[in-house]
């Protein structure tokens, strides 16, 4: 049997020898590293995504890009086996140190949940995930809305950390990438046809002949060139041209270095440090060194100076550079009126407005919509709806310029609330606002000042 | 924050680049290796099975032992991870190259499921799956066999090679390590008690208490002692303990090394080369480096000697070492009587014969009973049953004193027979024998002859 080069069969055994060797090393907080399943779907449709999570894995942690096939069994592992290798290489050749990995599951969720279980080896195996933020929610299939949500809850329950990461362009570019195939197709074919006719030409000997072929040729080769700007003009006539571009620069925001500015980071609850770590670890990266932490805090507001101190060493104990620390007093009042107002608007087309029925319709309609967000439930977490309104009103008014934010995501108790309603609330608390990520560790910690 | 010691750190971040850099090396033939899922539960639980595993994949291949916690996520996940580090350690210590994984599932099937589309990372993902037989599917609940065969069907949907162990006395030993586990605990409060007392004896000054001491000491000595034996009569008195005796040695047999003798393959099915190659695999091994390679195949009566050639001219070609070469003529002719009457009887409970009835009760019975084995389904497939019957009579001829069996899996359409009747045919053709793989390649090629 012949077992391929013996340097390929050397790095195999290696590869695995390390990996074993690793599951040696006691787990420790310690030596906790942001390891990753990151939803970006085909990798090359959202290099946004990948990149920031690339940006706080790359060398301190594990990045596993994951692709979910839905749909009858055999075809979806025929097509997830025929792209594997193209997948990977591409991750190779764009110097993004991350794996590839698939799966053919019945329903979205259920895939999901295979990989954030089973993934991995050994000791390097996913302890956070990492999605997109669903910007179509409104417009979504409910049950799309279901797998989302459900995802992130199955993420807790296998005790795995999450990152929702919003841009407002969105990371999806899907559609852009389908037409540069398509330019590109046309490219080569230019090409092929203007090499045809220059051997043509080569060959044929006689003037006037040529000179024939000559105008073939700038017939055959204007004549793609101007299907080139057709298709570009279609794009455009179907007003997605600006779009795309817009969302061509977006998706590029993370490739590029990062001026100077602030990673603002609002660590509302401890989720074990992953909210302080993720910020952290990128203000060690080239592209993200010139910008500074600013942390936020909430805390009592007739001891601001107190708690500040307080955090101050403990991030000193945790030998995290910071510029600034603010405690936030005033998270709990009341959001004003109008920012209300706009959360009242977003979840109205959601509501049962049950109160205002008599029973039995109110009953029917719980049975035919009960996706619906029900006036019971609203009021049930009223607060906690206000917190995010308010929140977002706070983060107006401190980190609006900042490059990026890092945000406590609020979690509510399966079941507590609608899908819906969950949504809303990521969508107000996150709304008009530079690059947000959304964090919550898995409440192990992962920080630590012992040495 | 605190990365634990550099070493650590060292020894994560090259193991990751190992691991990908191995993903650049491009898919082929020559490099294929056995990766395999092994469902051994609780790694301590099936050392045969993980042993012959082992030999398989150690430096060659990857081994991943596999459990699955089926109830309450929750409780199962809380389960998982506090047993995960002590079972990769236990591994570790016992010098087994394995890792461990384990997921919780609603089902069985679902975890495993998981396990084979998900795990591993890059180019270390498992391609074989590695089960043990289930002797007791005659009691067992139909669901564990609908689990059990669907499993089969669900690896080879994923384009996963499948590897069914049978050895006579079974793999699960989880019942003696409980009776171990009891007497160790004993053992050590025997030894808690003498320390204590002997303590006493060196404070002690008194001659008389001393010899008091000494009497209660005694006594404390003997009853644990006393208690040890008592709770091996109890597994006696229990008929098990002789039972567990030979469980014991036979879970140990592929520890020891194995003397002179035959690996006997019976290569009926091209799939691939699998079945050829884990063989082969073992005759390189140590312990197995004295059992010679018998490979039999099926052939046309009248063209023995030409066949012989061929497949020996293919074998030299894979630079497969081979003692012999069998040629069978006649493994398409019925099987006599005696054999096949037992194969009745095996699946006598389990069948309908709705054909001796009048249509509704039959049409009744086939709606209660649908797992139940048709008179209709049994003569569709008759060639193929009397093929496992006839094929176990030519074992017992060629291949009953073999140290090893490794022998085409037989495999039927999804859903073409009952999971009772698949289960009859690996029982009929793997009965009395010594210990046997059922081995089906995914039928992507794994041996090659270029060079």
């Amino acid at each position: 049997v012949n077992w391929g080069s013996s340097t390929q069969a050397l790095s195999y055994v290696s590869a695995l020898d390390n990996a074993l060797e690793l599951t040696t090393v006691e787990d420790h907080v310690k030596n906790f590293r942001p390891q990753c399943i990151v939803l970006t779907g085909e990798p090359m449709t959202r290099p946004a995504l990948l990149d920031i999570s690339h940006a706080f894995t790359k060398n301190s942690g594990l990045c596993i890009c994951c692709e979910v096939f839905v749909g009858p069994r055999k075809l979806c592992v025929k097509e997830m086996n025929s792209g594997m290798a193209k997948k990977q290489a591409w991750l190779i050749k764009n110097k993004i140190k991350a794996f590839y990995a698939a799966v053919a599951a019945d329903c979205f969720r259920d895939g999901v949940r295979s990989l954030l279980q089973a993934s991995g080896l050994g000791r390097m195996k996913p302890n956070t995930l990492v999605i997109g933020y669903k910007r179509n929610w409104k417009k979504a299939p409910l049950t799309e809305i279901e797998n989302y949500v459900g995802i992130i809850h199955d993420a807790f329950d296998f005790e795995i950390g999450v990152v929702i990461v919003r841009i407002s362009q969105g990371f999806d570019i899907s559609q852009v990438l389908q037409v540069q195939d398509e330019l590109e197709k046309l490219e080569q074919e230019r090409l092929a046809l203007e090499a045809t006719l220059k051997d043509n030409e080569c060959e044929e000997g006689s003037r006037g002949i040529r000179g024939l072929f000559k105008k073939a040729g700038k017939l055959n080769i204007t004549k793609p060139t101007r299907k080139k700007d057709g298709s570009i003009n279609t794009i455009q006539s179907m007003h997605v041209g600006e779009f795309n571009q817009k969302l061509v620069e977006a998706s590029a925001q993370f490739k590029k270095k990062q001026g100077k500015g602030t990673i603002d980071v609002w660590w509302l609850f401890d989720d074990g440090g992953l909210t302080l770590l993720i910020p952290y670890i990128l203000t060690l990266r080239k592209k993200w060194k010139d910008c500074k932490l600013r942390i936020y805090v909430g805390g009592k507001i007739n001891r601001i100076e107190e708690e500040k101190i307080a955090m101050a060493s403990l991030l000193s104990k945790f030998r995290i550079k910071f510029a600034d620390i603010h405690i936030i007093g005033d998270i709990n009042v009341k959001p004003n009126k109008e920012s209300w107002k706009v959360f009242e608007e977003m979840i109205e087309p959601y509501r049962l407005h049950e109160s205002c029925k008599d029973l039995t319709t109110a009953e029917k309609l719980k049975r035919e919509t009960p996706w619906k967000i029900t006036d019971a439930e609203l009021e049930a977490v009223k607060e906690k709806s206000c917190r995010q309104v308010r929140l977002n009103e706070l983060l107006q008014e401190h980190s609006r310029a900042a490059n990026l934010l890092v945000l406590s995501l609020p979690v509510a108790r399966k079941g507590s609330i609608s899908d819906l309603l969950y949504m809303a609330w990521l969508e107000i608390l996150t709304k008009n606002l530079p690059p947000v990520l959304l964090v919550r560790g898995n409440h192990k910690n992962v920080l630590t000042f012992y040495s």
